[in-house]
């Protein structure tokens, strides 16, 4: 079996959100699996890279509301979240993911898309423990996982995680990694199924 | 005839080089016509965004540099600048793109791909006005555009097209708005068309 794909996002980029709903479907057509990473845009945007946050920017903020209601409308998404409430805040989210991938990977999608819906189909913030543990799918071990938060393993998990991305170069939700070659934005995706299909240019 | 789609862009932009060899055809399929408009980067990231350049921002320098050269062989095109090489001033090619669509408006798509072409498949800085000048395609009066880049009003018509793109919200090279519609990127090319087909979604 081909390496997976790489699927790199943040829960609080609605481009992630919408790339989570396809990339399965992309990567299936070529064989593929998906391995969720969870980033940070708030390292690699923030710190690494010294900018603003996107919604802060002049002009560019009044552009990506625009968009990301449009490409909602597009894919027939219900977008259930104010574009301009509080930045949510995704490391309680991210943590769990990286802990049900460790230890229940076979759920590690169905986790992704859980937290991905309730965050931007229902406007649910999970910047709470407490949240995101009322919002794991069936089948994670809720006892254990609550017991893990309490700890530091998720923590560093997520640690783990962003650094990696970071060696790999990422900056962007969605990043879709394809055998080395990065592809950053939502709308790369056509570029990520030709890769995929062809092997490259 | 319906309303031409507006197109902005920036010389020194090789998004903009890819999106003007592909923007004509696609508005002509949907009896358009396309207004070519220069905006200077310069002004919308630098100073209103307060942004750093794209190939100077940590991780996504190294990312845009190989998505280029990725984009260009996509799309068969020979790519004669380096992308190291120190930025062009965008000013004089601006300048004079404004004076021929001021007084010879039939000669501005091909005064865009005359300089377009220089810098990005030729590898010519254009950052000075006698590169520019040597550089204007055939019918436009050189005589005539010699002697308004020694004046004063090529650089006014630059500045209130610079105005109009941020009035406009543009702040990225390229940005092509339909009826008002605004799309930022040259992978957005496939929005666009489809925008001009349906109407909006």
């Amino acid at each position: 079996m081909p390496a997976p794909v790489q699927f790199y996002f943040d829960f609080i980029s609605p481009y992630g959100w919408f790339a989570s709903k396809r990339v399965e479907d992309i990567a299936r057509r070529h064989g593929r699996e998906v391995d969720w990473n969870p980033m940070l845009l708030g390292v690699s945007v923030l710190k690494v890279m010294g900018l603003k946050p996107l919604l802060d920017t002049p002009l560019k903020g009044e552009y990506v509301r625009r968009d990301v209601r449009r490409t909602a409308r597009k894919l027939g998404l219900a977008l259930g979240r104010d574009l301009d409430a509080p930045i949510m805040n995704p490391l309680p989210a991210a943590r769990a993911l990286c802990w049900v991938k460790q230890y229940q990977p076979h759920l590690q999608a169905a986790t992704v898309h859980a937290f991905y819906d309730a965050c931007w189909t229902h406007g649910i913030d999970l910047s709470g423990v407490d949240a995101v543990l009322a919002h794991v799918p069936p089948g994670v071990d809720a006892a254990r996982l609550t017991e893990a938060m309490a700890g530091d393993e998720p923590a560093s998990l997520l640690r783990a995680s962003v650094d990696a991305s970071l060696a790999a170069g990422v900056f962007g939700s969605p990043t879709v990694v394809v055998d080395g070659e990065p592809f950053w934005g939502y709308e790369r995706l056509p570029d990520v199924e030709q890769w995929l299909a062809t092997g490259g240019w």
